[in-house]
């Protein structure tokens, strides 16, 4: 068994809070990383039917002179909703939780966002820390505080921001991630390359002519990277009132994509890839962005094995109003997170149908 | 119609807001009050069935130029619960009310403490307006962000620290309290004026001879007084890390009193007066208080007609258990807010079973 004799350590700062970001292999085979960040002698761990067989014995080990409770949810985000936020009320209850508990999200995004609001108000807010097990949750989700579950009529309607104790990626846990799950997840990683530009894409431009997996060692360090984004933004906006609308970038398409499909056909990041793409053309129609630039997104995307384009049997028209529901619920005018050029994004809100229109026809599958 | 030419105004601050708490008579009758505390055009006011036919109208007019939708639940502790906040998530939903949308909870506790609720945690918090018409809310739980619902198994286990953007309160609607309901909040009064001592002490000891009701002069300062205190405490300890807890002063006695009774037998308030007159006792018991000073706590409830007795149907070691229960959910020990002297309270962790018996059965009616 690995034992971590180190790991990267990043720190992420808002206006009430300083927490660690732990990156490293091996790290759930250690006691004394997580040991620290539990005050009292109670814990609820919460995973999924996927991780619990692969990873809970090895947290349960870590916390075995400790009043430890788990509760294992379905694999899904189908499940991020009111009924599984209850069943982690109730065992929290039930077992007599004080104020000094901690949750320990053990999964996905799907279990942190629930985990993190489940902590964020029970009993006004108890300790939680989250070790995320899939490239997406290390990269993206499990950074920055935003917690929620989903309404049925529309994701992440209920939550709060409130940030964890401790985030301790075990970059080992990528190792039983599924392929298609581990590409969805460079979605988000090339998102934060266009984000800040520079080596780092540079970077991911190399790395994308690779055949890159749960074993490469450039892994730690681009974890690490967009880690530091992400902890970058989240110190500057930790409410989402500005900058930190950045991090949507391709989201907006990706999330009427999602939408429009029933959460079905894609995974997150899959949509993230095709939304990317469609932002890249977006900002290639406005004259941000130059075509070879556009090319080169395209390549990287298709290098890393991302979805990128919008099959044929969608309906263009359908899509566009998912995008226009998306704008009635959660802002006044549909924006969208554009390039000024790469490594420099901007929310751009005079985007017109006829524009959007084009974009969209111009990412159909097979059109080029 | 009085027009409010002036109020009081007191600021609330905590590590990452201010927010104004404002005091008068007739300020529901002047659109500039509360206007200013809106930023978008959107607005939700949740009231109960008992408040709505008195004052709806009166906050419609201030917003008759804006989307204004109304929600009107029943009236009771009973009705704080997950599905009457879901009823208000619904509404938020299906009207698409976006991040800029405006809370107003106009009523009493139960009324302030979900609608906060649901402003914590819709779309990851929108702006909310507490309006309290009840002498219980306006001294007590409109100021300090302490937001919940009730579970099954206990109250106030779901909840969140969320500050409001302004507190209004027009003490004119103290004019249509049951007179019962006005009593009852005289109680949390008095938990001020034994947590500060001096000149307000001394004042309310001499208002408990007099008839106070909701027209009295003296009530303005009253109002500003409490909220000055809690707003104080609230600034120091925003998540009741420490000395906020003072404030729980005869709440571990009142909250196993309601719990015993299935919440119908006596108001919060009512409890509570119970509740302080054995803190009272404790204090008296644990030679930090004179029997003097405890026999003044008893004739100034008395004065203000406040429950002070455990009545001698109340199953002592029922009693004892339901404190018990409360220990086991919220803490290790049963902690005790205690006076040292009055103006003075501090928490107490060490009080035994039979210190605590012989207080119970001293409080007993007709025992003294």
């Amino acid at each position: 068994m690995a034992k971590s004799n180190q790991w990267k350590e990043l720190t992420v700062s808002t206006p009430i809070q300083e927490y660690p970001i732990l990156i490293g292999r091996g790290l759930l085979h250690d006691k004394s990383v997580l040991q620290p960040f539990v005050q009292g002698r109670q814990i609820l761990i919460v995973s999924n039917e996927r991780i619990a067989p692969l990873y809970l014995s090895l947290v349960q080990k870590i916390f075995k002179d400790y009043s430890c409770d788990v509760l294992i949810l379905p694999d899904g985000e189908q499940f991020k909703n009111q009924d599984s936020l209850n069943q982690i009320y109730n065992i929290l209850i039930h077992n007599h939780h004080h104020r000094d508990t901690t949750l320990i999200a053990l999964g996905g995004g799907v279990i942190g966002d629930m985990v993190g609001f489940a902590a964020a108000t029970y009993q006004r807010g108890v300790n939680f820390i989250q070790i995320p097990t899939s490239l997406l949750a290390q990269v993206d989700a499990s950074v920055g505080g935003k917690t929620a579950i989903n309404h049925p009529l529309a994701k992440n309607m209920i939550g709060s921001f409130y940030q964890p104790v401790a985030v301790v990626i075990d970059i080992d846990t990528l190792k039983t991630l599924p392929e298609r799950e581990f590409r969805a997840g460079l979605a988000e990683v090339i998102k934060y390359g266009l984000l800040v530009g520079g080596e780092f894409w540079l970077s991911l431009i190399q790395l994308s002519q690779q055949n890159i997996n749960a074993n490469s060692l450039e892994l730690a360090n681009i974890i690490e990277r967009c880690c530091a984004i992400k902890a970058d933004f989240v110190a500057q906006d930790e409410r989402e009132k500005g900058i930190r609308a950045h991090l949507n970038l391709g989201h907006t398409f990706a999330h009427a994509l999602e939408a429009m499909t029933k959460y079905e056909r894609w995974l997150h990041g899959e949509a993230v890839g095709i939304g990317l793409y469609c932002a890249a053309l977006l900002s290639c129609q406005l004259g941000n962005i130059s075509e070879a630039d556009l090319n080169l997104i395209d390549q990287v995307l298709s290098g890393f094995k991302i979805p990128r384009r919008i099959p044929q049997d969608i309906d263009l028209e359908v899509l566009m109003r998912f995008m226009q529901h998306d704008k009635k619920i959660l802002n006044h005018h549909l924006r969208f997170v554009v390039m000024k050029q790469i490594g420099v994004a901007e929310v751009n809100a005079h985007i017109t149908d006829e524009r959007l229109r084009v974009v969209l026809h111009t990412a159909v599958e097979g059109d080029n």
